[in-house]
């Protein structure tokens, strides 16, 4: 499905830089600018500075004078705003909207088209009335202040959430393999007889030391590798130990 | 619970300012730079103008030197890195983890910290490395580069959400209570009997236009006060039809 982001009178180039940036980060790139404040935004040092490294976006961006002239190929739009309009279409949060889109028994969209008003004075009631659907991201009640460029963050990520997700890159942790109970209870024999070298525990008044460990350890849930750690801890204690006896 | 966001040697005083928004934006406060480029970040023109209002987070957060000036009160930390590293702990992304947090059978946590490194280098492994959970914020995979204040916004809104989340603002649309079966197709005689009138529509000839509107009115989900609309108009329509007879 085609996604764009329409920016509508955009003051701060350093925000469309940011827009650019977040919307790339989620491997959107089809962004068109309505009357932004500055004829030459997509150039501006600010919005390159911002968009560090998302320039294919800048670059494949478009400047419109009117909205209508963004909206060719759009099926859906989203008006996102703060303060919901009277007659405006109904406000859901994008968690609550955006899978709706994508279920399987939604009507097919062409393209679907996230819009975002100016920093300052949010969309223009008639822009708002436009759309199908009314965005509002749920902040704190006493500072719903987003950033232009967060929120098209915020967006962006809920819509590619929304349309499947990108995986994790792969962990560089290798798998680690879980140690069975026996090899545990091993390690808690063999602490025991250290603890008990070093004197730490008095075999005649245990008290719930070992039973204590134990709960620890199965917390812990050991893994095969740490298991001979343990034991070499171990060891080596018992060894340090019957030398200061010599 | 206690919730922390700490920046590690963070380089742009921008940023900072934009992490304060973030955080304010989703009713956090807490935030403690460990080793910032600037020693007066929190006075810089750059950041406040950032911030945007978020005066306050500004004010209560923290210089610290080390990390571990930054942890008193906090018994669970999030990495956030964009490569795992061996050794490090489990990689998760936030929408996974976040919630298992605030199960009703997770360990009850007294606070909980998200550590954000640097700019350019991201978090020191050491840094890494005392963390319970490695956070990764899923991004297209020939574009991860995530801007600070960015990805900050992504995790205190996850977080927000686990956490229960914040309320939607009251619609400013009246709730339109949904026209009855009967009142929809009264409009549909009404309008068959001005298509008529107008000559739009042939009564010897009708093909399929009435059931058409009827699919079309019946996807738009009528109201009431629509149906008054509807009326209106076909009532204008044959009046000015019969005038045009006369």
């Amino acid at each position: 499905m085609k996604t764009r982001f329409v920016l509508i009178e955009t003051s701060h180039a350093g925000n469309v830089g940011g827009v650019a940036r977040a919307m790339k980060v989620m491997g959107f790139d089809d962004l068109v600018l309505v009357r932004p404040r500055w004829a030459n935004v997509l150039r501006r040092e600010e919005t390159i500075q911002r968009a560090s490294g998302a320039n294919d976006v800048l670059a494949n961006a478009r400047i419109v004078d009117t909205l209508d002239g963004a909206l060719d190929g759009i099926t859906h739009l989203c008006a996102t705003a703060m303060t919901p309009r009277d007659f405006g279409p109904t406000t859901r949060s994008p968690r609550q909207h955006l899978p709706t889109l994508v279920a399987p028994d939604a009507p097919p969209q062409a393209g679907v088209a996230f819009l975002f008003g100016s920093e300052r004075f949010g969309m223009a009631n008639e822009d708002v009335y436009r759309c199908h659907m009314c965005l509002s991201i749920p902040t704190a009640p006493n500072f719903g202040s987003l950033n232009l460029a967060a929120a098209v963050q915020l967006i962006a990520y809920e819509w590619r959430e929304a349309l499947g997700g990108f995986a994790l890159p792969p962990s560089g942790t290798p798998e680690q393999v879980p140690a069975d109970a026996r090899a545990v209870a091993g390690v808690l024999d063999h602490w025991q007889q250290a603890l008990i070298d070093v004197g730490f525990l008095d075999p005649a008044a245990p008290k719930k030391l070992i039973p204590r460990l134990n709960q620890l350890l199965n917390r812990a849930q050991l893994a095969e590798e740490e298991i001979h750690i343990l034991r070499g801890v171990a060891r080596a204690v018992q060894q340090m130990a019957a030398k200061a006896k010599r």
